[in-house]
């Protein structure tokens, strides 16, 4: 982790590192261009993504309900558009099949009622990605006909779906 | 995990399923089409990378220096190319840039002798995938010029590396 990355940090409000990290590898390995994240908080996770964004010659979209204290500095060096709006209605207005990667890290209580966007946004073969998947069990079953994944063993768990083409 | 997978599957000779589920969903992200794998052993894990490869139209080449009891029935079902040699030699033998995923799952105090064909064989963007790292940390430092990633805490690792383009 860079020194930069490192400052931002807030463990128990940020992702593990260690699932920033496989996140970050996973947009590169998918070559995600469009790629959109679902709870920016102080903008830590966005960075990961930004950064591995860069090496795809994509962008990252981050939505939050509301502005974080310092995350308009966190993220002033990175290709990020921050979005503030509900992460369901943001999913709902987004068109069909455009995104190639989602990273859910919101409300995991709220994710249920976003569907069906979260998968009819993606592109055929897109990534579903979910911090924390136990807590969103209601969730991960309406997703369990859509995808191919499971869930990775790093930090509280990280959901890798596949959208089925 | 189904039950032929089940019936396969040897603790302690094969990967651990937590490993083989998150192989294959990268297989899958990757798009990953000309796909290899060195280290067969009795072919279980040759079956997710199978049934990934279907999903993405590619096929799987898995190479080991003896052919394991059972290997052949195993198999017999999936769109596997089995190739009974040194992996360090098959990988030589290989053209630059031509394979999507290598998996490594073979005696990993070799992997350092076989640079840089690792890292040759695949195309820019293409993935290395290795069981084990913290066993070859000789080979890991090679490979980190030339890959991002890291290793994902799931069995007894899973390195997942992006070859820069």
């Amino acid at each position: 982790m860079n020194p930069f990355l490192q400052k931002v940090y807030q463990p128990g409000l940020n992702v593990e590192p260690a699932t920033a990290e496989l996140l970050a590898t996973v947009v590169r390995i998918a070559k995600a261009r469009d790629v959109v994240e679902i709870g920016t908080a102080n903008g830590w996770s966005a960075i990961w993504l930004a950064e591995a964004a860069r090496d795809t010659g994509g962008h990252v979209t981050t939505v939050d309900v509301q502005e974080w204290p310092g995350v308009a500095e966190n993220l002033s060096g990175f290709e990020v558009d921050r979005v503030v709006a509900d992460g369901g209605a943001y999913l709902a207005g987004r068109n069909d099949g455009e995104i190639d990667l989602l990273f859910l890290d919101a409300e995991r209580a709220e994710y249920a009622s976003w569907w069906p966007h979260p998968a009819r946004v993606l592109r055929p073969g897109g990534v579903l990605a979910m911090d924390n998947p136990g807590e969103a069990a209601d969730f991960l079953a309406l997703a369990g006909d859509c995808f191919i994944g499971g869930t990775a063993a790093v930090g509280k768990g990280l959901y890798l779906g596949w959208l089925k083409p």
